[in-house]
């Protein structure tokens, strides 16, 4: 049995709706179909969810939500008529919409929460009648008779063991189910969304409840990349990887999808395979626990910018026991997260997202560390890249630091960190943010590119 | 005006001792001669300096000591015999051993110092005798006449600010000064010696209070070389270095001197030459504040055993705000000072100096950090050595991390960390301590070797 999963691209107008029919039934294994929101048809198009969202401010704010109404309902509408569906469906989804839209709103995040998830509901509805037209056995499955409770921690949906126990008769129930994604109910009863990406959360917490041979999740790409398309034309694509490689490419800025997505599949040991909605017969990418390592050490790159570092030297200050310590706490007093602290013998760099400080805290932070610590200088150097090259086994494959490096000063890329030791499948490299995509390019053609060729 | 300060194998015997009265009188600005105890004659000899500690050590057990007192004595004796100086010179030192022997040792820690700082101050009264009996102006100074004031801190003496008020006369007093090494006097009136070494920093203080223009520092080697040569034979000479070069050098195993020695001189710009009393005549080693970079990125590469690093895995520990320094902490409870810490997304190693840690606080450690921590894995890998390269304006040099990385590759060395990008004028790798010697042949031939041919 498989857990399927379509994104809003996928869904985004009845002919994305008719493909996803098509690719359900060519496989009897696939029972279990997560909806998202219907997506965007065209770069400037917008998404439900985001109409949505607006909707619930302006109704809040005591604003006219009419025209905004209008156009979520005509979205359905469109998609309804190009799938010929009979006109009560979109009339019952503007009635639902309608009675959303003046229930209670004294909770303002839960009263949000209803209205945003609605998008995932409603369609899952449309297209549960939309299987059913088709002489399909599918039904629409509710979140809370399904039993996914949750509750909400810092503003987001976190699924409770429960749930999964909930979930596991699922199976047995007949025929497709369309389930919707991102959100949840807690004990109240009332609707709890997961953070954005709530879909693919979804899918991987019905894939573990049910205990999924496989986790399906259809995208608009036919596969995760190598490097960013952007960044290099038609890159190499990864055929398989494991968790921890896609992991570590999601966090500098691979955004396939969200890497805490894939938890639940994980824990439940469930391979995910990603695949394209648009062109079903390519072989997509399979993410695994354990993989051959046959492609050499790198299997992906990538990187992401917005970074600063806050140097601090002190004469002698590898003697002074606590001192890198005193300096993290400071950090953490004003809330701060580090991703790596590079160090010398009277130096010390932390390097962190920059967007967590705003010009003033910035200020204060230097004020703190200069009247604590006692520094000989501190500086802050901003608009740095970090990139990271991703690949199993990478640590014991002698010379690909080498590599790197090289490939990195034949470009002309002046590297401002190196970090290598913690992690056993990633390298990291510091640039500047100007040289960020020669880097990548330089890398790329250093470990794909010539294999290729 | 110079501050010359002699080695304790610059003074071992009294053919060493003439050595050092031709240099001194071969500069008419040398005028404050620094002396260490005598030193080792060979390889199996004993230095005075640890003769008198054990000599000390015996009294406060109460064991007999004429042996061991004997034994200093007869040095000072064959010394004088060679400089064919009156007997009494030997018979007054005789009876200030006795004399510090037999005081008060109540405060164990100051009746030690007295015995131990003897050494140094005996060797001045001798050599100051020797320079006279050759018909130069020269006189030995008491350090507490002179005023160099310290307090004790940690066991060892600290210089007060005073001091260097009250020895800035000494340029003014006439002829050749010899002062002992190692010691300044408390407010108290007693001896507290410096760290070993400390007559390295006697010098350096006396350089600073009087305003020299060059402190002299010689000891048995030609120049300070590029590379231990235990491991590269006949390595480069390093004609000029910047005192952060040194200091990156000291700290990974180059023990030409300790680098806190050199403080006084640095704050204060004086110059630090170091220069080789069997061979005056060599141009040396010079310690400035800054150099003009003629020699490519690295001036030097030292290496030191006996790391370890404690590794943490914890998925999604990246989020987890505070965790590295909650891990900080911990070490801090159990007093370790730590190295460096390179670090993954999901993971964070801590390098350390394994001697810090027996079996059993390293088996705490790693409870408590299980216990506090919650982590998915904790390890600690033993015997690895950290390798520096060292030279100013590194970071900014293209591709130094390329062909140092490359060099360790094409020698089969697997690098296990890369730390780079805090400090500007080092970078250092991590590698097995199997390893260590091939690795730093390795980038020896890279950076020097291939530029000699």
């Amino acid at each position: 049995m498989k857990v399927v999963k379509f994104g809003g691209s996928s869904l985004a107008s009845g002919e994305q709706v008719k493909k996803v029919f098509d690719i359900v039934v060519s496989d009897a294994d696939r029972k279990i179909v997560v909806v998202s929101a219907p997506g965007k048809r065209f770069a400037d198009d917008r998404k439900v969810t985001d109409l949505l969202i607006e909707l619930g401010d302006r109704q809040l704010k005591g604003l006219q939500t009419a025209e905004i109404l209008a156009a979520v309902v005509l979205r359905y509408a469109q998609i309804a008529e190009e799938l010929r569906l009979p006109g009560e469906i979109v009339s019952s989804i503007k009635d639902h919409l309608l009675q959303l839209l003046h229930k209670d709103s004294s909770n303002e995040a839960r009263y949000i929460d209803a209205i945003k998830a609605s998008g995932e509901d409603c369609n899952a509805r449309l297209i549960a009648a939309y299987f059913q037209s088709r002489g399909v056995q599918a039904a629409y499955v509710d979140p809370k008779a399904a039993g996914l409770l949750v509750e909400e921690t810092a503003g987001t949906a976190l699924v409770l063991k429960e749930a999964y126990t909930n979930l596991r008769s699922l199976s047995e129930w007949p025929g497709i189910l369309i389930f919707p994604g991102f959100f949840g109910y807690n004990e109240a009863g009332e609707v709890v969304t997961f953070s954005r990406s709530g879909s693919d959360i979804t899918g991987s917490i019905l894939a573990n409840g049910t205990g999924a041979a496989l986790y399906e999740n259809f995208t608009d790409v036919d596969a995760v990349y190598s490097v960013n398309p952007n960044t290099v034309p038609n890159p190499k694509e990864i055929r398989e990887l494991t968790y921890r490689e896609m992991r570590e490419l999601s966090y500098a800025g691979f955004s396939v999808f969200h890497d805490e997505a894939l938890i639940p599949a994980f824990e439940a040991g469930i391979p995910v395979q990603i695949k394209n909605t648009n062109n079903p017969a390519a072989p997509g990418t399979r993410i695994v626990n354990e993989r051959k390592n046959t492609n050499g050490p790198v299997i992906g790159i990538a990187s992401d910018d917005d970074f600063c570092s806050i140097y601090v030297n002190k004469y002698l200050m590898n003697k002074e026991i606590g001192f890198g310590r005193k300096l993290l706490s400071i950090l953490e007093d004003f809330g701060l997260t580090y991703e790596h602290s590079p160090s010398g013998i009277d130096d010390l760099s932390i390097i962190l997202r920059q967007k967590q400080m705003t010009p003033d805290t910035e200020k204060q932070i230097i004020a703190r560390i200069e009247a604590d610590l006692l520094p000989d200088e501190v500086k802050v150097e901003h608009n740095l890249s970090l990139i990271m090259m991703v690949g199993e086994g990478m640590r014991h494959n002698i010379g690909t630091a080498a590599r790197a490096s090289k490939a990195l000063a034949d470009a002309g890329v002046n590297i401002e960190m190196i970090n290598q030791g913690s992690s056993e499948v990633s390298m990291m490299f510091g640039v500047k943010e100007a040289q960020e995509k020669r880097a990548v390019q330089a890398l790329y053609e250093e470990f794909f590119a010539r294999v290729l060729a």
